[in-house]
């Protein structure tokens, strides 16, 4: 596997200036994952200016120390640290209405500012126009570079390992909250860094809910199972879903896992650049509707992976939500096209009240080809 | 201890509207953490909204099963329940643009809504006026009834047991991040439910940083060691910090201890229903400089506790942020006084590069006559 190789920060920072948005002179990242991106540093109170020419990274009073020794790292290079003594949003300000930041727009992410925010900044840098963006380093970020898709790969190797010894914690009259510590514990003695999300252990009626949260509820005898769990690794995440029967499953919760199965070889067969991200979903949805599970499945079939365990792209409905609205020209099209390099789960699902839900998950890089699963664990129901 | 009581749904939905903004006839409620408090539904993906004569949760497809269970368990009862097939903002918006929303201003919570968020509602609910609310729903969380003090209370008595056993894991030689997975289990152990953040276990140089995350490095002589933990149980959390000292510990090092001592002293007796915030804050500072270290005072004095581990009354300079700067009037500067039923950590600390740094948190009520400490674990430094 090799070891890490140093991840590529001047080119990022590069690559933020490639196509900005006319008038555009200035960005504030504020979103703590895209200021990680860029720079490395993952303190949770900072805010990243970036310009054309010259970069600032504006930390408070109690990450000084923590910035001075990602400086002394290698990290940080082309950047101005800046510590503010005082609030970081008046010092934001105070360099804003200064002439080392050139003039004209100043563009923020309109995902993650809130209204609170932007007022605030707009009373206090009064000289400045500001312009909501969206998604743009969130874009960059979600076509991985080498050193990023090695880092995944690695989180899904260690996660993989997990996933094969599910057998020993999954067991029947063992409760679901003791295999969840089960299941941390042993991605933990792994080598992960930590849970990606609390881990998911949802059984017989518990399953059937999507987001279950581990309960005392002990498995029983027709249980379907699903487990659910994700690791961090070099600030990387991984995340998988596999499924668990015990003792003599119904013939309708088998029909379950297997129409899921089903969904999720078509969905992954469906994987290749230039695809829409939204066809991969209907492979998947078409696939549960031949079964007669159409309405079960409650969620997109996937989520890009990387510094978050939920990022750009999403595989799912193309009007799901507000953002994600089909434009009128090709641009608008394109803009949800897979790109080779990007890193996504395939994670169709179905839930039946009375039967249970069903949820099959792996990780994926998509290719010119199709795409290489990150994950390594049988699909088959585990029977326990 | 006796038993938990019942959460007053009805009186906390009462109090929403007690002293509304003028012309605002409805308040959409997006923070988690806000609709967990008023519904008792803590799904990641919801929208409340509140009328003073009708009350609407809406939640997607994911949690319609969550919140059928919620209503068998007697929760959500004077509230509608709308399972969304598409977007929760599309059927906000259907829900505005109805005859069952009173007409007038729609109140949105600043603090929360993104930009994006905003103008998506804005263009789906075209004829309605949104207003930007700040800490409406939060201030009603900040004074605690019986039962919440309760709760935190056993939170507390739970985490003040693993801090008296904290003897058994920091021992010389072993590292941070095992330190910080036996306090993490010992949390589970006790009966909390997660931890309410990552354990902090912070050693020798890395005690200099307020925010450090566990790292392999191991206890070393001389070393100070930060021990900072917190717990969730049934949904609200205890906070706590205490310190160690590894073999012989420098002089320095123990005149820091002592000093951030004296100031959680001071802050702690200067803690009173009436009292301003920032004059809690002032004690701890002021007995800080004393001791010639009033710039190794990093952060804040404290913060509220509750449903999130920091959230309001916050205990720190009246300026810092520009959301706290002071007001020109009385009403504006009794927002910042304390009062009775409050729940608030109290943490001073102290961060000097070559010697180390030192925190102390207790978790307080505050009372008429002053406050009542929920930690209980003696605040000497512990020499292992």
């Amino acid at each position: 596997m090799g070891d890490l190789t140093r991840p590529d920060w001047s080119g990022r920072l590069r690559r933020v200036w490639r196509t900005p948005p006319a008038d555009v002179c200035a960005l504030v990242v504020s979103t703590p994952s895209n200021i990680t991106y860029l720079t490395g540093f993952s303190g949770s109170a900072g805010v990243f200016l970036s310009t054309p020419v010259r970069n600032w990274l504006l930390v408070d009073g109690r990450y000084a120390e923590a910035a001075r020794q990602a400086r002394s790292d290698g990290r940080l290079a082309d950047i101005d640290v800046v510590t503010t003594p005082g609030s970081i949003d008046g010092s934001l300000a105070q360099l804003l209405g200064s002439s080392e930041v050139p003039a004209g727009v100043v563009g923020f992410e309109a995902g993650h500012v809130t209204v609170a925010m932007l007022r605030g900044w707009e009373r206090m840098a009064a000289n400045r126009r500001f312009e909501a963006t969206t998604n743009w380093i969130e874009q960059l970020r979600s076509i991985k570079d080498a050193d990023e898709v090695r880092r995944i790969r690695r989180s899904c190797d260690l996660l993989s390992g997990v996933a094969r010894e599910l057998v020993r914690w999954v067991r029947p009259g063992r409760g679901e909250r003791e295999i969840a510590e089960d299941i941390d514990g042993a991605m933990r003695r792994a080598g992960l860094t930590r849970p990606a999300f609390e881990t998911i252990v949802a059984s017989g009626p518990n399953s059937a809910l999507p987001h279950a949260r581990p309960t005392d509820r002990r498995l029983q005898e027709g249980d379907l199972v699903v487990l659910d769990f994700g690791g961090v690794l070099d600030g990387y995440c991984g995340d998988l879903t596999r499924m668990a029967g015990v003792g003599k499953v119904g013939a309708e919760a088998r029909a379950l896992f297997e129409a899921v199965r089903a969904a999720q070889v078509a969905a992954l067969a469906a994987v290749r650049a230039q695809t829409l991200a939204s066809e991969v979903d209907t492979a998947a949805r078409q696939v549960l509707e031949t079964h007669g599970f159409g309405e079960a499945f409650l969620h997109a079939t996937g989520h890009g992976l990387g510094l978050d365990v939920h990022e750009a792209p999403r595989i799912g409905r193309r009007t799901d939500r507000i953002e994600d609205r089909p434009g009128n020209d090709e641009e608008e099209h394109d803009r949800h096209r897979l790109r080779a390099g990007m890193v996504c789960t395939i994670e169709p699902g179905a839930y039946v009240a009375g039967i249970g839900g069903v949820r099959l998950e792996d990780d994926v890089v998509v290719t010119d080809e199709g795409c290489e699963v990150l994950t390594d664990v049988p699909r088959d129901l585990l029977l326990v």
